[in-house]
Parts: structure tokens; sequence; C-alpha cells
């Protein structure tokens, strides 16, 4: 897997970036996901790390969110600059504009309820990825530096019913 | 790089998971860098991608704020399972409780501001990284997934004096 330098067009030479999962994300779904984590105490959504990181999680308890970092494993297609998000009635818009999985990095990240810990497990609201999903980081969501007043909806904002899309966005079930 | 199943110990033969930088960050930090982002206009910090992913930042200007992944690679020593966070008074918290950049996977996370993108280039407010860190991915930060109005401080809430600690764990310079 080294040495491929050429052939490949259009990544060059540049030093890649390795890492080990920490664990595996524990899942109700095997087959099919959401789109986003649906912020529920439904379900059973466990990060469960390798024994010898579990002291790592001392004192995360304390943090009511987290992000959840990961190798989005089950895609088999190559990145496409341009994407069509599935619930945004065929609007295109560049890949890093989107939370697409379908990304020139797979790395996935979630914000999700912290629920607690026991041991090398923790318990999380729902979470967006299959189950067996390797977990490659846990940082604490921290109000000050993360939770943005102003933030805003960028493109989705510029489409029709927008209250509906986000619906979408959230991956919350609803009938219409 | 490969086969070394036996004499590291700590870590077993799961796969491994490799990227490849979409491109670098360009910071004025050549020898010491905040240990947060500073929200400020100030300062050249640009996200530099590689040419043949310009056409991914599409719409992204649409969004106010955006998440910076990166591969931290300015530290030379292991992780550690405790941390002490240097702004926090000696207290001792895991390192999946804290922001340390000196983790089990490298992967640093920022919130910033866009100002701007011109071509293959993002202008952001401060990023607390080093010039010419490995840019891993872009996304975009959305109000209703991202900001958490309920989210804490975690374990700083119990330290005294926690107005004074967030000024540093925003990176924002300041006399006392």
């Amino acid at each position: 897997m080294t040495g491929s330098k050429k052939g490949k067009g259009r990544r060059s030479a540049e030093p890649k970036v390795v890492f080990e999962p920490i664990g595996v994300i524990r899942t109700p779904y095997k087959e099919d996901a959401p789109y986003q984590p649906v912020d529920s105490d439904e379900g059973d959504f466990r990060l469960v790390l390798r024994p010898e990181y579990s002291s790592g999680l001392e004192r995360l308890e304390s943090f009511r969110y987290i992000y959840v970092l990961y190798f989005v494993h089950k895609i088999d297609r190559e990145a496409e600059m341009k994407v069509f998000p599935p619930w945004a009635y065929g609007t295109e818009v560049g890949v890093f504009a989107s939370r697409s999985p379908v990304r020139a990095n797979r790395i996935g990240l979630s914000v999700v309820r912290l629920k607690g810990i026991e041991g090398n497990e923790v318990a999380t609201s729902g979470l967006d990825v299959f189950d067996g999903t390797p977990l490659l980081d846990i940082k604490p969501y921290i109000k000050e530096l993360d939770s943005k007043d102003d933030a805003n909806y960028g493109w989705v904002e510029e489409l029709d019913d927008m209250e509906h899309l986000i619906l979408h966005i959230k991956g919350i079930p609803h009938d219409y």
C-alpha cells in the first residue's frame, strides 16, 4: 500500500496520517442508519474503548455533551467533490459544505449526549453510525468553545421548506 | 510499518486507518500557539486546499462557522491516559475529558468563523495550530446539529475561579 507515488493521479506523495482505532461503536444499526444523530434516550448506543484506554475517560462523565470521532468504514465508493444531500431536493453543494460521509477523508463527527460511563464503555444518545464503526477519538464538548449561538444553517436557509428539511438533517422520523 | 503485531504491547493488530491531508493550514504561529482558537479577525489564518479539492468548497461560504479537522503534527511525545491541563492548577483528568493535543489519535478539532473563500483558500478566524499543520477535513457547523444551548463546562465548573479559567481555555490574552 506504500510507495504508490504514481498511478493514482489525484493524490501526491504527501505523508499519510495513520491512526489506530481506540475502540468500536456499538449501535442497533446493522444495515441502515440515520443521516445524523437522533437525540433520544432510546436504543443502545455505546462507545466501547479498548481496556487500556479506560483510564482516559476519567471525569468525562462531568460533561453533558461529547464529540465522537470515528472512521466511516462502510463506504465502498470514492469521494466526489460535489454531492447531492439526499433530503435536499437535488441541491448540489461541495462535499466540504456537506456532512456527507463520502468525503476525501472519511472522518465522522457527531455531537451526542453522554448518558453514563461504566468501565471502558460510554453510553450515549443516538449515534448515526453502523454497529462496529471504528472509534478514533472522544473529546468533551465545552459550552464556551463549541456552542455558537449565532451559528447558521448555511445554504439550507436558501431552500424552501427549511423547517421540514431540518427534521431530515437531524434524522428525526416524521410522516410528511 | 505494517505487520508490527508484536513488540508494541499496547496496540493490537486491529486495522489501521490511513488518511491523506487535503491541504495545509497557514497560521502566524511558527514556534508557539494558543491552546484554543481565538475568535478574532486579526491575523492571517488560512486553510489551503490542494487544488483538486477546490470544487468541494462550493457553497461552504454560506456557513458562519465551520469545523476544521487536522493532524496535530508537532508532538513528539506519547499520549498519556491522564493529563494536567496547563491552565487548571494541577487538576488531573482523563485525556478524553480534555482537549489536549497529546492524545491516542492526534486529531485536532476547532470551531472557527469563516471569513471568506478564494479559489482553494479558506480564510478563518484565529486557529490554535502551528503553521504547516496538515488539514484533514472541513465540515459545516450547522446550528441545529452542533450548537447545544444546554452544554456545560464539565469538570471545569468544579474549579475555583472558573471565569478566569475560561479565558485560558479560549486562549484569550489577559493580564491577571
